[in-house]
């Protein structure tokens, strides 16, 4: 549910994901308490170590609350199945598991990892479960693109989803890009040429669905569209496509602006103001991925992202609570349930 | 065959492929003929038209040997069978069908088109057909990445490979690379996630036979690398996906160095040495694929190209032909053709 107008939105954060965990947790705990954001922080983590990272840095103990879980996700073995027995135990152990439940209970409005995305995406789908006409969750990213910002997704959470799964893709991600005040979105399916019957079986049937379905729910459709298009947003502000294709080209666009950012710098001699942009951009749009399709507002970060990174995951989370996201995708994607 | 020491490399050039032909390719033509590269050009298109391109731009005649081709590759209908049935007539009429025609019969030692990617592909492989070992053509694609150049595949050749196709682009990718002077080229398998055992099942598949054949034939496996470092060139400097996936991560990576450029260059104040890069890059490295896996010399470029990218594909031509890099890739495939 998104807090009442006036109240603070709670997010719980996951203290253990993420490379630099729980270190860059906990300096991104010290940004966000320096915002004058609306946002109450639950630190998901073992209660000592919480309290060893706020007194460390000087924080209020008294401005952040601590929920108790034993231990992040084992990064060896098989983190899905930890994840899934977890979710079967009364008492949870793993931050995921309690970050989702405290927003499955009422605890919290939204939640964050910046951990293993698999694991975060099943501890959401497993606690909270799915909303009702869309079968697989898409990990929906905000692309800062030349014209206006693009919503790709899936960016990593289903990797092989059918032609349906994309249509619901597409409901969700665009009830996104309105939330996000993109004017009139329109959807693009990504695939390897701009002309009808490119690409692979699941591209030519998936254009035939989207063609269909969307236009039977008023939603523009902007045919197919190419890696390029995503990036300029001149052809369509919300992309879809399979979650193995859209972590590689997700991955490859940051890649390719590092690159950029490196070669162009030492262009002019100065790289200080490319950097800028990089940082602007990595702390803006592509700092996480909003989780689309399960009944709880959740945010996978980067890995290896930095503190300020994982702030803006934060208040992306915030942001979509506040802002009434999930209810806007329930809403839209409920007439897609079959009876 | 590559020409001798000291002899001219012939390269067929499609007029008529790609958005701005036949202008964009004649005006390719005038920026070759500046060069003092060992390159003779045997322009493919209507007598007519070709005379007429050379005269407009006062280009001495002498210097391009005109081949008659009556029409390119039409674009409405079906692009794929028209080349079929071309390539069955005696007298071909399309200029991808002449011109690979003209290096399966030694008029000419590698041949360019920067027109539908698809086609130029049919023409190759029926025309020439494939090299023993190597079931797929693939497209692969040097990126200009931070630490060495790093070889793609398949940059969009064959939209649906087996695990086995991969192992054979390994091989291909690897002969190219060292070709191009990369050191020890290790190659990489492009998947989500650094760990084993990532991404969907022809990944998982693809790994596995990846690793037992490379390492039989001495070639270094990087194991899975991610979108990021493809551009990174840390990793691997060699990197195969299916032609699907590697299509949308160039398009991607192309659009988001074009995106860095134009907003890095407002953050200077001065967009001159921002799009010099751009210039550089897109004229150097990026400009086209060189098809491997067919008996020609083959190299594909954007359909969008301009004349400078245009003229960067016949460089990259006569260099593998110069080169033998088809003599090599067939030496490092024949054990892989089943008995």
């Amino acid at each position: 549910m998104p807090a009442a107008s006036g109240q603070l939105t709670r997010v719980a954060l996951d203290l253990l994901g993420g490379d630099g965990a729980p270190d860059v947790v906990g300096d991104a705990v010290g940004l966000m308490l320096r915002d004058a954001l609306p946002v109450h922080l639950l630190l998901v983590g073992p209660v000592d170590l919480g309290s060893q990272i706020l007194r460390e840095r000087g924080l209020d103990p008294g401005r952040v609350t601590i929920l108790p879980a034993r231990c992040g996700v084992p990064m060896d073995g098989h983190p899905l199945d930890a994840v899934r027995e977890d979710t079967q135990r009364e008492q949870a152990e793993l931050t995921v598991t309690v970050a989702a439940r405290a927003v499955r209970d009422g605890l919290a409005d939204a939640w964050v990892s910046a951990g293993h995305t698999g694991a975060a995406v099943a501890a959401a789908v497993l606690t909270s479960g799915r909303v009702a006409g869309m079968q697989r969750p898409a990990l929906a990213v905000v692309l800062p693109a030349l014209e206006q910002p693009v919503v790709l997704l899936d960016a990593g959470a289903s990797i092989d989803p059918s032609p349906q799964a994309l249509v619901q893709f597409a409901v969700a991600g665009w009830c996104y890009a309105r939330s996000l005040g993109v004017a009139e979105p329109s959807v693009g399916l990504l695939t390897i040429g701009s002309e009808s019957g490119k690409g692979d079986e699941l591209r030519r049937e998936a254009e035939h669905a989207l063609r269909e379905r969307l236009t039977a729910h008023g939603i523009p459709f902007a045919g197919p569209v190419e890696g390029h298009d995503v990036v300029a947003g001149s052809r369509a502000q919300v992309v879809v496509t399979d979650g193995f294709t859209g972590n590689v080209l997700l991955k490859g666009i940051e890649g390719a602006v590092e690159w950029a950012v490196e070669r162009i710098g030492r262009a002019y001699g100065e790289p200080g103001p490319a950097r800028r942009v990089l940082r602007e951009v990595a702390t803006g749009e592509f700092a996480g991925g909003v989780l689309l399709g399960v009944n709880a507002t959740t945010v996978v970060g980067h890995g290896g992202g930095s503190a300020a990174q994982v702030a803006a995951c934060v208040r992306l989370a915030a942001r979509c609570a506040a802002g009434g996201v999930l209810a806007q995708v329930r809403a839209a994607l409920a007439p897609l349930e079959p009876a």
